[in-house]
């Protein structure tokens, strides 16, 4: 499969960012045609210790053209908006073909 | 479930380092004890066209305790050793945990 990945940083307010990414974000993307499933990591630290990323999203379609129709629909524009409002200085975007490990 | 992530950055020489990723170190990462289930994923691109990252890599074990245990184990020493040997400058580590999106 082919999946869309949204890599976030740790926001400065947690609080409202899960309570827009929750509440609003996640029921805004699910609504775009051709997405399969959406797997949501919170990330808990690094090896390390601590990690400056916060959150992992994976948004997978069939294929890359399912992906790209996805993001060009009117809901896949509202999600792309939306995501801009309130993490456009927080989110790394990626789109990756799952291959054999 | 939890997993471990790890996140490539484009390396100078794409050939050399798939040759050493598949050839060696996924080969060394899938004898750590614990591990349920990796899933690799090959970065294509972004929405705005390219991207520094070159692939993604899941690796899933049942909780935080099992995913310690794998990384302390001297198959995971041996796979953590290795990493560093070939992708030490590319490599972003993170832990994180499945949520419901």
């Amino acid at each position: 499969m082919v999946k869309l990945i949204a890599l976030y940083k740790t926001p400065k307010n947690k609080e409202s960012f899960d309570e827009h990414y929750y509440g609003t974000h996640t029921e805004v993307t699910k609504k775009i045609p051709g997405l399969r499933k959406m797997e949501v990591t919170k990330i808990t630290g690094s090896p390390m210790g601590d990690s400056k990323y916060y959150l992992l999203c994976e948004m997978y379609y069939d294929d890359q053209e399912s992906l790209q129709a996805g993001m060009k629909s009117a809901e896949g524009k509202a999600s792309g908006k939306d995501l801009m409002s309130f993490a456009g200085d927080l989110v790394t975007l990626m789109i990756g073909e799952e291959v054999d490990g």
